[in-house]
């Protein structure tokens, strides 16, 4: 669509100049990165078809034994070896960021490096601690990472698209500010998709996030580089965002734990949009997230982070208690009696959700939905849980249409001129997915789709939150949680992920969501369901779709080696407490954290 | 507009044929209702013009003993009788609709009497409580009335509307469900304006409410009938709804406490709209609260509905901690320590906005600002508050308009609809406001004006809750609640209420905000300002319309006489639980409950 067919469109000159700017950053100052060397480098230059070959182990074999400690430490264990002097600020942002840098080169997840404002905020920290031992605040010196969307004053915010590369931001996003506040130091922005509206982090500036366990694989998006980052141990702790399942999605992709919050619990404000500001509260608010290795080390940090989000982000709400979520493993004697469950005596009561009714489960992801199942149950009274199944509920079927008609109410109509402004292509998964020329929807319409939201709302209150009957006649709640899968498939192959109705739905009812890992897919999984059972209904072309992935015709089902099977833990609004500790509930009955602890 | 000049236009023949139904249940059962003498009623047949003769006291001249005793009692004395048995749920029912009819004759508060329901419910609950002390819930047979626009499974929802009227409602709404498991006893539903847009409760179908301290000022809106019914005693609480001011404008007309909570606290849905379903999630959300004589009374009804309002409607937050409202007066050694409030000793510390920017206080509101500031100073020890003046925030002067063009956004379609299809006209005050014809906004317009908010939001953040710098370098709240005025004149005559932009403005933004009553307006308060001072800057057109009430060319002030001077108090979003508390603090401070409750 080129005005000047002789002439290269303008986009490609910006992105080789951010490419360029973005080495510069990474080798900026010298001491801090490291460069892998050649032989162990998976690609040279990126191609889009790597092997199945994992990198996620490269960094060990280059890092030094401190470094490798450092980056090996929980997130409690790793503030109190600051706070003990173990360890200075400098050191632990320089051990992250050499691992970041690793990262990079061998699954492309950065887009802003930060590594020189990092550690000049560092040393900043440590010669404030070594007066006196002065703590910038209760995360003194952790590492971290953010979406490339959030804004830091002075960096862009390109979110990938040429358009938006070299405008810098001038001022911090309000989580930057709370970030540091605590005493975070932000090491890098990570890569996101195109149009941030896919689960593939691939654009025409950055190009292609890799998944470190299994190139073929996707990493999911559009929080895509957090997922590998973290996963990687190239950050602490990653914020990314979520609204069609953008945190969670890259979670289960890299085998970590996200955790997509209520609305109005971190801040989500100061960020580049994709579409014109303020749309989002006509229609339906993205979330912002962390993303870590372990239910400590979230726990760990939005115990500090949600209790002062109100005083950032004018998006937040007030929290007066305690962020409750649990490491029970470490600490089995007194969390599991913060919660009084709706059971009769007082049992945590977790419902099983199965099938959302447009996709049929394939059978790895049957498999682990039955064994989180049967582990809650067995650990169910030492635990005091009580374990339900439940049908599938009508609202959660209908949820993924609804949401999605919601997502797309502005019609891309901005996006376009973004992409448009420098004869910017779409990517070739984006091509036969947006349309240039879309309109926003009539108001009436917006209307008419938030009816059917607060619809489905209701519905889901009586059908799933369950509302059961006390001994005065008085109604009270039935379920305390939700486990379910995130998606009836496994991790996809690259551009082969399958409808978002697992996890953009929790995103309608602004239900608190989240991954956990359970365990890595065994080659015996490959063998069930063989020949795939055609006896189950085909729900439609969704289905279909779905059942592909795990037809032999289709799919070699080794690829699906080295990745992580998880499931999702719900629970309703504003509940995000009750969400960590689900979550913690299923990773101690199922142990899954320490397989994935084992691997790496 | 009619298309048939020589009939009626149909409204006429519904209207008429509504009032006969309202004056049937009125009567039903016969043994309940009370009618008034003749020679006691201010008017017969009503005209639009009655004198400034108060009829509040009415009612004590025509009730037995111990239906002025029960419908005296607080709201916590009334449930402790009915447990102890000293009065039965009917006996209770019976009393206060007694008292609702002689209001419904005096004032015109009432829309559905629900007399007949209401003691068939009251004779269950009885037989109930006979059978071994059985209670319906920890409301145990309080009489309750609501707002029109609340469906009950049976009666109409009309709103004020001819084209409403004779279509029951199929489902309860959920309020009235969780009102109803709580043991309440629904007697009544009450009077609105026309559109539900203005602040005159006055509709074609049931005629207007009326001001029962002096028939000669407003009764407020758009919850009229309920803070007249409140006042009247002739409910013991009452829920409306706000937007503009619609819960604290009646309660500030009549003398009354009124609570707008935060979105999320009380059930809104199961209501008649004035517009589309799903249109307030694209702008502004109305909100439901309770006006009451006393924040006991608000406290012992709140502290049981809110934790259990997230079973009713998908509308609400789940709420893990106590409703907080305390009786100080009652209790003063325990309630004061619940909050530990932002001062540098942990002092509750409470901000005083004045004018707003666009209107200046009239008089007698900038003398009972001072008195309340004056008041909380003087009790600040004792009660470990710290008074602090804040300047007018300039986005707090921007959100009346902003809040103005959010509300609009629909262009009134529906509501014109609604007239046309049975050719009713406008009420006088609507008919220079309201146009027909009206057409929604574009979607991109309203995510700008949603922008505007969003930019609003972050300034008051900013220059309002203040937000200072604790002993680490970490933000930390300034400033707890806010006291300011509810508008910038005392209670005015009918039809000249002036600008919302001091109540509305606290919707915009989703803070809880309410009307704590103070003290009657004296004969001195009527000398100050003569001549009025000249010397203040006319702030625009609002300001001047402000004026002319306190202006004598354009106001004889004596027809203020009978009208209580109010206060309005404001906390943060979602911190519903401080609003009660500081509504208590001002409450204690300047004992302005104790003047009414001396008066009635």
């Amino acid at each position: 669509m080129s005005t000047h067919p002789q002439t290269e469109p303008p986009w490609k000159a910006i992105a080789l100049r951010k490419q360029a700017s973005r080495i510069k950053a990474l080798h900026e100052p010298p001491s801090t990165s490291i460069t892998v060397p050649h032989h162990l480098l998976p690609h040279d230059p990126p191609t889009p078809n790597h092997g199945p070959e994992p990198v996620h182990h490269i960094p060990n074999q280059l890092l030094s034994a401190q470094d490798l400690t450092i980056t090996s430490l929980s997130i409690p264990d790793l503030l109190a070896a600051i706070r003990a002097g173990t360890y200075t600020t400098t050191s632990v942002t320089t051990a992250y960021i050499r691992r970041a840098s690793i990262a990079q080169q061998l699954t492309n997840c950065l887009t802003e490096p930060l590594f020189t404002r990092a550690l000049a905020q560092a040393a900043v920290l440590d010669r404030d601690f070594a007066n006196g031992g002065v703590l910038r605040g209760p995360l003194h010196g952790l590492p971290v990472s953010i979406k490339d969307g959030f804004n830091i004053a002075g960096y862009d915010s390109s979110i990938g698209l040429a358009s938006l590369c070299f405008k810098p931001a001038t001022a911090n996003a309000p989580l930057v500010d709370l970030l540091e506040s605590l005493g975070c130091i932000i090491i890098a922005k990570t890569n996101i998709p195109q149009t941030l509206a896919s689960l593939d982090s691939v654009n025409n500036v950055f190009g292609r996030t890799y998944n470190p366990f299994n190139r073929l694989l996707t990493a999911g998006g559009s929080s895509g580089g957090e997922g590998v980052l973290v996963a990687m141990r190239g950050s602490a702790i990653g914020f990314g965002t979520d609204i069609g399942g953008s945190i969670r999605v890259p979670a289960m992709c890299n085998g970590v734990y996200g955790v997509k919050p209520s609305v109005g619990r971190v801040p989500f404000g100061g960020q580049q949009l994709t579409g014109v500001e303020g749309m989002s509260r006509t229609s339906v608010q993205a979330v912002a997230g962390p993303i870590a290795r372990s239910m400590e080390d979230i726990e760990c940090v939005m115990r500090e982070l949600v209790p002062r989000a109100s005083l950032f982000g004018e998006d937040c709400v007030p929290w007066n208690s305690e962020w409750m979520g649990v490491p029970l493993a470490r600490d089995p004697g007194t969390a599991r009696h913060k919660f009084r469950g709706s059971g009769p005596n007082g049992e945590f009561v977790i419902g099983v959700l199965r099938s959302d009714g447009n996709c049929q489960l394939l059978p790895p992801i049957a498999r682990v939905m039955d064994e989180v199942s049967g582990a809650l149950r067995t650990a169910g009274s030492k635990m005091n849980v009580r374990v339900v199944e439940l049908p599938t509920p009508k609202a959660w079927t209908k949820a993924q249409s609804v949401m999605s008609k919601l997502m797309g109410v502005d019609g891309g109509a901005e996006m376009s001129r973004m992409l448009l402004g420098t004869e910017e292509p779409l990517v070739p998964w984006m091509s036969t997915r947006f349309k240039h020329g879309g309109k926003a929807q009539k108001l009436e319409r917006v209307a008419e789709i938030q009816a059917q939201r607060a619809q489905l709302e209701r519905e889901m209150l009586r059908d799933v939150w369950g509302v059961s009957i006390d001994e005065f006649g008085r109604k009270k709640r039935g379920v305390d949680a939700i486990i379910c899968p995130l998606a009836s498939h496994p991790v996809p192959e690259i551009e082969r992920y399958n409808a978002v109705g697992y996890t953009s739905s929790w995103v309608l009812f602004d239900y608190p969501a989240g991954c956990v890992p359970v365990r890595e897919l065994k080659e015996s999984d490959l063998e069930i369901g063989k020949p795939l059972d055609t006896s189950l209904d085909v729900l439609g072309s969704w289905d279909e779709k779905s059942r592909e992935l795990w037809d032999e015709s289709k799919t070699d089902r080794k690829v699906y080696q080295n990745s992580t099977l998880s499931v999702q833990c719900v629970t309703s609004r504003l509940e995000d407490e009750k969400l960590a500790y689900v979550m913690a509930l299923v990773d101690e009955a199922v142990k899954g954290v320490q397989a994935r602890e084992a691997k790496l």
